[in-house]
């Protein structure tokens, strides 16, 4: 172990989760905690109260990023910079994001305790609301607008599914927050690392304990709307009926089967179905779904994309079908120092390790953007999340931590 | 026209439909009032307003069913009642309900205005709470109880959506209203008599403004439940996924084929899905589905009914499947006086007619448990209901009212 690693506190880094993990807790024992509300606030100002301790200046962006800084030797230094986001899906889990969020504090206090100075500024950040298609449709809207002010306006207006926008539910956050510095989109970073877990079963599966992320694979998200009409369950006749859900069913059917891959490597997601006036007594008017579809190869992601709109305008008999495309993401390398780095820290630790993709968006896509950017990622049990029942050991947590310790303090020396 | 017939004012039976329909009017012209909200209980002062002016008096029962009463000049008859609901499905239409309870105010401002005097009392009902599936999972809450009050405790401790009993519902409504008059449920009542839109297309296809209603169709509510497992919709291969949503579609398409029927008698229906956690990103956990279904011969209902479990069941292939039976109502048939009078005042007063089955349920199949009982159908713009578009024309309005008045009439002389 290097001096460096071997300053991460395990224990500290698994009682500041449990600790996070009690806001938003669900009865099943995983988290709710929807960006910019009361829950994501009172998780932000915990980590700002623990920051407030080490005397750590902590600074906060349009769209509501939070920076908290360790001071470096050169004070002009861009700063290495390592988060992850505080918000989760609906019943998410107790790992997701925060994870990275946690790890890259502990890096701070860790150096803090071995008074390890660095260069550059390191700073743990947390990225606003990250869970697309959770509160508001589109996800990472921290790290989007910071590595893009050009996007911020459009972003900030994005509404919720209560009607809310994004720049409202930000100021209403800021009421329950200190008082912090104001940081200015696009400032300048020298690198960014992401630690995070694997959201998949790849890692237990082949008993590696770090992955050296390769790549965040490209993805498109549809909406698919089955229009009919409504009419009253008891009294019409099959044949005057325009029912959305009887008509839904076939073009799911259909969906589904082009998107079948015997090699499973297409990741392919019906999450979201939502159904008008959804009433028993009702002929259904109107279902609406989403399509979440992902894969490493830019080509089949254009050929199986491209035929979603013919394929469900086909499979329905009755009903009218409009097909939407509501994000389009190239897949994002990671290459360079910062994966390097990883990788030469993690064979210096000795711990077993791999390259891997992921299936997954995170806040490092964007952030790839504006300086060189890597990601680590450990293993959940089973590969479960997006769930209450996603888990991770300690054990894991630390080891990612102290890769990420190392790492951060490498490039922040260069 | 006969004398009484001739009293009832077409023009204001509209104008009380349209005051009517600006409580809790949609944006595309529907009505959303759900029982027992604001809305619900400001149609029902609107009413009471009404009722005032003719000095009629009022009283409510323990179910929030209100009785508007003109005196007959036997103090001690059990009065002829007619009436409907006030509550819509969440996008509704304007006559659906509310034009049985206006049909039957008009009768007695009709009477009033004549000065014809009745044997027995005559009264206005408002049936509370009768659209199922809507607010609460149960519809025909106040008649239900009314006709046995032995389900009252049971149907006052039911939840809406949000986890509101009806008992609740009913006393926030209360604070709402007028001090009224308490009437014990299971009051006897000496016939009722209830008018309403078809709710489909047969009256208007055959050109017959008067529906003399001859049963309510047996029916069967089902609640299915597909249980899989949430994950990353961008890591988890589909080799380890339980999509309930995957997993939903061949059930759903299985139980549509055991329900078809190439003679379009059978009315089937899933008209509501909820799907948890139900975000874009989020591999699906559980699908729930309802099945609404009804049919004119009880051994059909039984027979098809009964394979909903097996059928539904062998279609999934991942994921767990339930099937719960939300309710089953028996053919309800309509014989004896009430029928006899309406047809016989029908054929007095001219209008094309037919006898017509109800595929919809409604408040007269519990009623007709305790008294006899009648329902009197006009036709609808094609048939559509619980739609926004709900449409009928004021003339048909009027000729069922004045149905309904010489029947009232002549039943409360007897």
């Amino acid at each position: 172990m290097t001096t460096v690693a071997a300053r991460v506190d395990e224990k500290r880094l698994w009682t500041r989760h449990v600790d996070m993990a009690k806001i938003g807790a669900t009865p099943a024992g995983g988290v709710n905690r929807f960006a910019f509300t009361p829950e994501d606030t009172e998780a932000r100002k915990l980590l700002l109260t623990w920051a407030e301790k080490r005397d750590f200046k902590s600074e906060i962006d349009d769209l509501g990023n939070i920076f908290i800084r360790r001071a470096g030797t050169d004070k002009n230094a861009p700063p290495v910079v390592s988060g992850s986001h505080s918000d989760t899906q609906p019943k998410g889990g107790r790992f997701d994001g925060i994870y990275g969020v946690l790890a890259a504090f502990e890096v701070l206090e860790a150096l803090e305790d071995g008074g390890i100075k660095t260069k550059r500024p390191l700073e743990a950040v947390i990225w606003s609301a990250e869970e697309g298609g959770s509160r508001f449709p589109m996800g990472c809207l921290g790290s989007q607008a910071y590595a893009d002010p050009k996007k911020a306006v459009t972003l900030l207006d994005g509404k919720d599914n209560a009607g809310m926008t994004v720049k409202a539910a930000i100021a209403e956050m800021m009421k329950g927050l200190p008082k912090l510095g104001h940081r200015p989109l696009n400032t300048p970073l020298a690198y960014c690392i992401e630690a995070h877990i694997e959201q998949g079963p790849i890692l237990e599966e082949t008993k590696n304990t770090i992955g050296v992320v390769t790549a965040i694979h490209g993805q498109r998200w549809f909406k698919v709307e089955v229009i009919g009409e409504a009419g009253h369950a008891g009294n019409t006749p099959e044949r005057l009926r325009k029912d959305a859900v009887t008509d839904a069913i076939p073009v799911m059917a259909a969906l589904r089967k082009l998107f079948h891959d015997p090699d499973d490597v297409v990741r392919f997601t019906m999450g979201r179905v939502d159904v008008e006036p959804n009433a028993t007594a009702v002929i259904p008017a109107k279902v609406t779904f989403t399509i979440d579809f992902r894969h490493p190869d830019e080509a089949t992601i254009t050929r199986l994309g491209d035929q979603v709109e013919a394929v469900a305008k086909g499979a329905a008999s009755k009903c009218e079908v409009k097909v939407t495309q509501l994000r389009r993401a190239k897949t994002t390398p990671f290459t360079g120092a910062v994966p390097e780095t990883i990788l030469a820290v993690t064979k210096k630790l000795g711990y077993p390790h791999m390259h891997i993709p992921s299936g997954a968006g995170h806040d490092a896509r964007y952030i790839a953007d504006i300086c060189p950017t890597g990601m680590i990622f450990i293993p959940c049990w089973k590969g479960i999340s997006h769930n209450e029942t996603e888990d991770a050991t300690a054990g894991d947590l630390a080891a990612g931590t102290r890769v990420l310790a190392e790492t951060m303090v490498e490039l922040a020396n260069r």
